[in-house]
């Protein structure tokens, strides 16, 4: 552990932080085109980032005629940690300060375990990361957790799949154990900012990413930032109640769409047709194995099992369901479908589209694409820290 | 007609601008107290403000000790004009700079006779308000249509009840035949802009605002500007589906909102029921007047019908429905419900209340006000243009 990481000391040493984060080393030309500050007011603020420590020199830039200047770029030192603890896995991932991976572990977690128990096994990967030389010290972490959480506090509030969790203050006690700057967030939101920097929504201002997992939740970005809701709880869009009549949720109402179509109503439904007999496939995996998983849904859908592929196209349209109301309402420029169901892959998300594109205007879908999502959660975790580091004071 | 209106030369004097169009005249002091400038450069600022005219003094401000400073405030002789095209009327109102209605003039017109003879009747209405007095020239002008609009073009876009509105350059023709700038954006977002400007909304950053008329429609207000979605189309909640096997819908697909609720569906219904001898209250009003219209509604729910109660509160469980999955989705801090349909009071405030809290997170809803909207939109036409004028260039 060391001291405190250096600050930008205002909005335009962060605006340059930002950039050679997302743009990696650049000459003082290419940054001086990317910012609205005169030549010699770029020159002071670099200096004064050269001498922080957060820029470092990176060799000659191309000559464009007259004196050749330095490149520069983001300190090749710094390290962020990114933390996604989903229902039933946790992913834990280092950075470095433009946001690549320097190392990665996942290991299945119960989070029910509470987080006391779950924390223990985070800081035990955070070892075993150390130790494999990724990082001697972190200067900022993010973490997600599957629930609502009151962002300013970093502690989750009345989480319905987290028993345990309910006001524990999360950043404090991580700041604690890890030594620097944390922050909290809903795992949906991380999935999207993971999009946002290194996926499929790279300069798209306006979009959703829905998560499709044990639990199922909507990361809503707004002119290019995390919108949260008044509670923290925007984007829980699992209990949208499709039908009255509808099947028993685990949050004590009737058919919202999780209770349809969430990891646990998945294995429900896959489990009844292995035993009804009308999937050998799943009625196979089931003997062998004791009991099924979204993954098994999978692979049966994927050796052509019908009753599995029905089973991933009925999950599709209720999906796409919810997903359409949400697109009439809020009118994205794309829809990104992330979480450990894509696994279903393209039926799933061919039902999807079938069903938004049947069902909202057609000035809101003309150029709606739908896409899966391509960036793990500690991406997002790693974007969000680093967005708050790279802040002016 | 004059000479274009002076505008803010930089950020500073815009922000100066607001301030007095929403607090209304003030003292130098107060006004420092508001922003974060040096002394001399506030006086700087506010010198040129009332040189361009754009501020005029306004008396002596009270002593505090030392020398006795003026009071400013903005011209009361700038003139705004808000214009809200309904489906079935038009509202025309002239303001001051603070937004004040000066001269309001309402009409039943119909939106389908097509833009050139809207805009004639408009223009006559507008006349009408000059001859009154309200205004000699105007300053800006804003326009509300029911429809979707390209917003930075101020057109029509594909509006599903406004044939012959597609496309319709609304903000270049009305700019030239009133001779003063001109903003067109959707009907709903001007009820927001209302709401915002002088109504439930102040000081509400992230807010919903459901208008309830002929089509049904919601304004989306997140950090304290609208939200219109990238093709202008955000907040079209009437074409939500609530269940494939409902009514036949105008935009041609089946179970909308607005096949059960908006204002045609509503007088459908009404005139089945006065038909079928289950209202006397409506059967004697469909008799009197040869059709009935959503007021007959009203008035046969406040007589205590209570086939018509019925009506209104099957309405507003099925927008209930709508919003608890919008409250879901986007955690507002504020639900407003206006247009021509809040004729139907309380009964209906009850419904949507009631589905709302019974769907939507407990989180979501705890400090969730859903209330009746008390402004119209013409001022939040008003306070759409005066925004654009008290902008930076």
């Amino acid at each position: 552990m060391r001291s405190t990481t250096a600050r930008p000391a205002n909005i335009h040493q962060a605006r340059l932080l930002r950039l050679l984060r997302d743009l990696g080393p650049q000459s003082r030309v290419a940054l001086g085109n990317q910012v609205e500050l005169s030549r010699s007011k770029l020159a002071f603020e670099i200096d004064r980032l050269l001498e922080t420590g957060l820029v470092v020199p990176d060799g000659l830039a191309a000559s464009r005629g007259g004196r050749r200047s330095h490149n520069v770029r983001i300190a090749p030192s710094l390290r962020f940690l990114g933390v996604d603890i989903g229902a039933t896995s946790v992913d834990v991932a280092v950075t470095n300060a433009e946001l690549n991976v320097l190392g990665h572990v996942t290991e299945p977690l119960d989070v029910r375990d509470g987080p006391v128990a779950v924390f223990e096994r985070v800081l035990a990967l955070v070892g075993k990361l150390r130790e494999a030389g990724s990082a001697e010290h972190f200067d900022g972490a993010g973490i997600g957790v599957p629930g609502p959480v009151r962002f300013p506090e970093g502690v989750p509030i009345a989480p319905p799949i987290m028993p345990g969790w309910d006001g524990f203050p999360v950043r404090e006690a991580m700041s604690q154990e890890l030594g620097c700057p944390v922050l909290v967030d809903n795992d949906v939101n991380l999935l999207a900012l993971g999009e946002q920097q290194a996926g499929v929504a790279r300069s798209v201002p306006d979009f959703l990413c829905v998560k499709l997992g044990t639990g199922i939740g909507c990361g809503i970005v707004v002119g290019g930032g995390v919108h949260r809701g008044v509670t923290g709880s925007a984007g829980d869009i699992g209990h949208i109640q499709l039908d009255p009549d509808g099947p028993r949720c685990a949050c004590g109402k009737t058919g919202c769409l999780e209770a349809y179509f969430g990891g646990n109503a998945l294995v429900r439904d896959a489990t009844a047709l292995a035993r009804s007999g009308r999937s050998a496939e799943l009625a196979g995996r089931l003997e062998s194995a004791g009991r099924l998983t979204p993954e098994d849904v999978s692979a049966a859908a994927a050796a052509g099992d019908a009753a599995a592929l029905d089973l991933v196209r009925r999950g599709g349209r209720r999906t796409g369901q919810v997903i359409a109301g949400l697109v009439s309402f809020f009118n994205p420029g794309l829809v990104v479908i992330g979480g450990g169901l894509t696994g279903l892959g393209h039926n799933l998300l061919a039902s999807i589209r079938t069903q938004v594109y049947r069902q909202s205007p057609p000035l809101a879908t003309g150029n709606l694409p739908i896409v899966l999502g391509q960036v793990a959660g500690v991406v997002g975790a790693a974007r969000l820290i680093s967005d708050h580091i790279f802040s002016p004071p």
